[in-house]
């Protein structure tokens, strides 16, 4: 459920309670809209993929999920191509590497690879904190750990925090280009 | 339908005959695999968007198609963001712009301008040749002419042909490197 809070200010507008309690994906989806509508990017999610059994014209009357083989969001940003996947954490401690799947993990890696900027945002959702994981420092991390779990002070230390704003919600896209280093070979 | 023909050689193997009678998507999609195994680029076709009305569990009940928004493929190859769309003409003489729907040409212009690779694949069907029309080179015949169909000798002169292969049938990142001033700024 996506809830949105906001408060009434003097002049009688209606003011965005610092988007709490917007779900992950609708800051993304939001954040990405602001990026289109400003001419700063081009970044949309990927619907998911559906096996259609039975289909008459245009309705679909069985039809089943198919398993992701890539990430959720790509475009493109000044020239770069973008793509990366959202997830959340409730722990307040480390994140756990399990959360990304196989073919996500192996997806964001061919990208790495074929000189993309590819990279995970991470919500810590009791914490209100998000950071950029760029699919380097992945590589780095579990090449280094044997931890299944990266912890929050290699978040803090090492990554990128994306401060949350009104509008757009993540501005994650103004921090990668100060950093490329942390996502190009 | 997409139909496969084939030889049987002397040592008995199959041999696909030259791809004949494969769909344009057919084509594209196993160059596109081609590319992913063998560490070239990673492009993927985006599923088609459904609305879901009814849904339990796994199984889908009642879907509608969606209007896409974007152009069908897209990915990156040697850290270039590339997107395209592809699409075939039974005329021997032109084709028509109308066939390339308005919200694709709004988002192929919207790459253009944010430095992605953007262009379109062209088959001719009844010639059996195939061009690359970057959007760059679109936008360019759109400005300067007032007809509504793009002459065959306008893809001969100006446009990148792809000649079929084997394998990947239709190898058309190849050739795209070497031309990439008629697809930037």
């Amino acid at each position: 459920m996506i809830k949105i809070n906001f408060e009434i200010n003097k002049e009688n507008n209606i003011i965005r309670y610092q988007n709490r309690g917007m779900s992950l994906e609708q800051e993304i989806n939001e954040s990405n809209e602001y990026y289109l509508n400003n001419e700063i990017a081009i970044i949309y999610k990927k619907p998911t993929p559906i096996n259609i059994v039975k289909c008459q014209e245009n309705k679909i009357s069985e039809a089943y999920f198919e398993a992701k083989s890539t990430t959720d969001y790509n475009g493109v940003y000044q020239g770069l191509y973008i793509d990366f996947e959202a997830k959340s954490t409730q722990s307040k401690t480390s994140f756990p590497i399990k959360n990304i799947q196989n073919n996500q993990f192996l997806h964001a890696k061919r990208i790495f690879k074929a000189l993309g900027v590819s990279f995970f945002i991470i919500e810590f959702s009791k914490l209100n904190r998000y950071f950029i994981l760029p699919t380097k420092l992945l590589l780095y991390f579990i090449k280094v750990n044997k931890s299944s779990s990266i912890p929050l002070s290699f978040f803090i230390k090492e990554c990128i925090e994306i401060n949350r704003k009104i509008n757009p919600p993540l501005d994650y896209l103004s921090l990668i280009k100060d950093h490329l280093d942390l996502f190009l070979m």
